[in-house]
């Protein structure tokens, strides 16, 4: 009988941090040994941390990974952990060519054996990887107490043809793949589809290990999975937080044996989850322990004040009304009533007469009036993030964004973006959901993520945690007499359809007309989008949630002419 | 007999300016028919301009440059210019795929020929062309009156094989080469002796026509030339302008004849006058006619102020003079001075009353209160930019961006940024020159570039441009009494070598130490620098005059926890 028992390793690792992440390697493996696992599967580049853009390019970095990999082949056959097969994702190098390798080794008897390295090499959207690797081009089967072991790296299996294909004549038993897959909403169909494509052609089953956790302005949902043969889901890890599950293969069975199947949240709760990951890990992994912000009494700072306290608590979420002579007071009101729901310090900063001495030497008019008292506010926000060391959120969000409707280095200071990929009329929906996971008694800092295995808990809420009226009151920036959103742009309904027809799916003007929108809006949005460019590379890092965010997946030249 | 002349257009392009840029072409095309050319030659990607990033991936756009590649055809041959064979760079279609493809097309008696599509796709450093593009593998030879003309396009020389190692058995007259080859100091030589070895292993002369001109952070600086199948140099155009020039090739001859051989400028004036080229066409291309500055007195927003006086006269640049309690006497005169010998509009507006009013309600310490009174003066410089309708430029260098000695939001804050790649060191070096092309008769304006074919001339100035003062004094930021930035960083002699070293060469702290530097200053460094990389992220853009520029060639995760 060959039966095989694995462990799929979903752990959050961190860019560069060699040390952390090996520590991680091995506490893993000791609890899967402790399970009886005889194969461990870490996720894609699990001791270097992924995506590492051109820290790959530094020699000194892929030596020390290496010597890395090696003392940690070392130490679990210290610790008795030497007869597991632990397989960890790492950089390597090309012989040839001297260029980096995305690579898989295999630690076992205290030795790394050579491994296998990564065929196809994303370069589109948020990937950077032919930029930065040399392709694999050889597949690879590892036999283990006589089971048929394949090994494919993420994008491998997205492709047809290469690695993967070859293993179709090379008759094995399991498909084991390492991947750094980003969160997109919607994406976990998308996976599971593609794994039973694959199982299907090599008749075997297929486990898929993902990443978890933030990484810079990338989410990683984990999710990981196995498949049968014949499409049959046989493990299903949670999302969003670390785990470690287990699948017996056994070749003698016409089908393997169903394992754990973690539920999968609604569309809302991934989305509002994968922001908040985004944003605790970004806040752990540079070493920030509380965040400030603005609180307008708007919608969008509410959120991002919500997802804030849920990411850190709110004890450490620091709120800064600045009020104006314009500031409606149902909106200081709201803004109170939101940092007292989620537990936040809240101070006021009146910025009027801040305002009164620039204008007295400045006396500036119209725009430029405005943005001067949403650039008071960002030297404020900067104030309290540089004399107390914590974190400052730019609460804009992807409609603004997109259509340039704030002011650089007002609004937008921050050094991270929590809200940059979610559109305004998703915004309101979240928000809505939030209070509603209140209500069924998700408190505060209560969601299933990283470090946080208590599930639905957290610190309850009496009521809402997001004011009713920020949510339905006419969103307006509050920088003149009776200003709304609206005078400047489309009803956000409109707008954000609009948004993503010409900014997801790339649809040009004639694709925009005969998606049936008016020629007045649409050349209105493609005006204020293209004209925007600037504004958005200037914009903080934020986690990506959608097919198409700022920053990362798209790269427009500023001095661009082009207009349809 | 078999002669041909060619004509070598280096032309300035927009990216995505269909209309100016096809323009162009016509009247270039124009000129050279006048002279006699049979075929002329325009830099890659004329149409569209050049690097498009991910515009070629709209769709839209792609037809769109197509239809004008064939109404330019028509309107040649219209203008009777159909004899003329018209060799421009444009966007292309792969059939297979639907990728783009960076492509060559002739246009000839008002019909756009087949062409050649570009095989190598530079993937380093500032180019992304492998993310965009998929890959010719045809070489193409056109017969022209009875000679072989073989095309390349760009890196298609850079590399060996591919289809320049095909021609050699196709037994060409000469090879065209059209080429976006961004400034880099030093690269003339580079270029040229590449040239000279793909000559040889062709048989055959080599035209080199390069694109002139900034193109948001990436200055091109032209210097297209010929040289024949011996390494003989038989044309150089100018650098940093635009330009028109002949090549006869004569099948008979032995050796080609010598046309006109443009001087090369020495180091300083050639990087001077990249970053006055990158920021006129930044501003020309972004339909800026001024500029705004903070002037401190200090060497950088000196340099950088007599850069901008360059590239759009001294009348439309706004010095602003922005005093605290901690700036001295010395330093308002020699910005006083500044702006004078430019001729720049110059305000004082002293930022003591304001920085007061803030602290009455924050009361900030150390370098928060530093911080601060750098933010005061980013609110004042942006709103005249708003006010005004002024580029706001960002004054500093590459050393203090490195190191992050700059306070974001503060005197980072601007649009675009002439010197962020260039050395602390080589700012005194380049004011140095300035100062000393003044008195051999280098008025304002007076560099050769662009749209200025007068020569040295400009407005003359009496004496020095840049106070000697700025040039001499010890750096300062001036945020607090007696503060000099030896208190914070090594001294720029030395910190500029170990950048160079860690940065540019990817020294790692072993080689820092065998190349002599001491440990203390090592370890320094590198925390500065590996701290700051959100800030840079955060910069404007600004000109790459170096091997290695921060934004364009450098990609590092934020959260990156590798230390050495």
């Amino acid at each position: 009988m060959s039966t095989l028992r694995f462990a799929l390793a979903q752990i959050d690792t961190c860019v560069g941090d060699l040390d952390t992440n090996a520590a991680k390697v091995l506490e893993y493996s000791r609890r899967a040994s402790e399970h009886h696992a005889d194969v461990v599967v870490f996720p894609e580049m699990t001791l270097t941390g992924y995506p590492i853009e051109d820290l790959a390019l530094r020699a000194t970095f892929r030596k020390a990974a290496w010597d890395k990999a090696q003392e940690l082949a070392l130490k679990l056959a210290g610790d008795g952990l030497g007869g597991l097969y632990v397989a960890v994702g790492t950089i390597g190098t090309d012989h040839d060519n001297g260029k980096p390798r995305n690579r898989m080794i295999m630690l076992h008897d205290g030795v790394v054996w050579g491994g296998y390295d990564k065929h196809f090499l994303p370069n589109y959207g948020v990937f950077d990887e032919f930029r930065i690797f040399s392709a694999g081009e050889r597949s690879k089967v590892f036999e283990i107490n006589g089971v048929r072991v394949g090994v494919a790296i993420c994008e491998d299996i997205w492709q047809d043809g290469g690695p993967v294909a070859k293993l179709v004549k090379e008759n094995i038993d399991v498909l084991m793949t390492m991947n750094g897959s980003p969160y997109e909403e919607g994406k976990t169909h998308v996976r599971f589809d593609l794994a039973c494509k694959r199982a299907d052609e090599l008749q075997a089953p297929l486990l898929y290990v993902n990443q978890v956790g933030g990484q810079d302005d990338l989410v990683f949902d984990g999710g990981s999975f196995a498949v049968d043969y014949d499409g049959t889901l046989i493990e299903r890890s949670p999302m969003f937080m670390e785990n470690l599950s287990y699948v017996d293969i056994d070749t003698d069975k016409t089908h393997q044996d169903v394992s754990t199947v973690a539920p999968v949240p609604n569309s809302d709760e991934e989305v509002y989850t994968a922001c908040v990951l985004g944003l605790k890990d970004y806040m752990a992994k540079n070493h920030f322990t509380g965040v400030c912000l603005g609180l307008s009494g708007g919608i969008d700072s509410a959120l991002v004040a919500a997802m804030a306290a849920d990411a850190c608590g709110g004890e450490h979420v620091q709120g800064i009304s600045m009020p104006s002579m314009y500031s409606s007071d149902g909106s200081k009101d709201d803004a109170a009533d939101l940092a007292h729901n989620i537990g936040a310090g809240y101070d006021v900063q009146p910025i009027e007469p801040l305002f009164k001495a620039f204008q007295q030497q400045l006396d500036l008019q119209s725009v430029a009036a405005e943005n001067l008292q949403a650039r008071i506010r960002g030297v404020i926000v900067m104030a309290y993030s540089n004399s107390r060391g914590l974190l400052a959120l730019a609460t804009g969000n992807k409609s603004e964004l997109a259509c340039g409707y704030s002011t650089i280095y007002g609004d937008a200071v921050g050094g991270y973006a929590p809200i940059k990929d979610i559109f305004k009329t998703k915004v309101w929906q979240l928000s809505r959901w939030r209070n509603e996971a209140a209500r069924q008694g998700m408190g505060i800092g209560g969601l299933h993520i990283v470090g946080n295995e208590d599930g639905w808990a957290g610190k309850q809420v009496e009521g809402d945690i997001i004011p009713v009226n920020s949510i339905v009151k006419p969103p307006s920036a509050e920088l003149r007499p009776g200003q709304k959103d609206s005078d400047s742009l489309p009803e956000y309904e409109l707008l954000d359809k609009v948004l993503e027809a010409y900014i997801e799916h790339a649809h040009g003007r004639a694709d925009l007309l005969a998606d049936g929108f008016d020629e007045q809006t649409v050349d209105t949005v493609m005006r204020l989008v293209d004209r925007a460019e600037w504004k958005r590379r200037q914009y903080p890092l934020g986690p990506k949630v959608s097919a198409l965010a700022f920053g990362r997946d798209r790269r427009l030249p500023v001095t661009n002419a082009f207009r349809e």
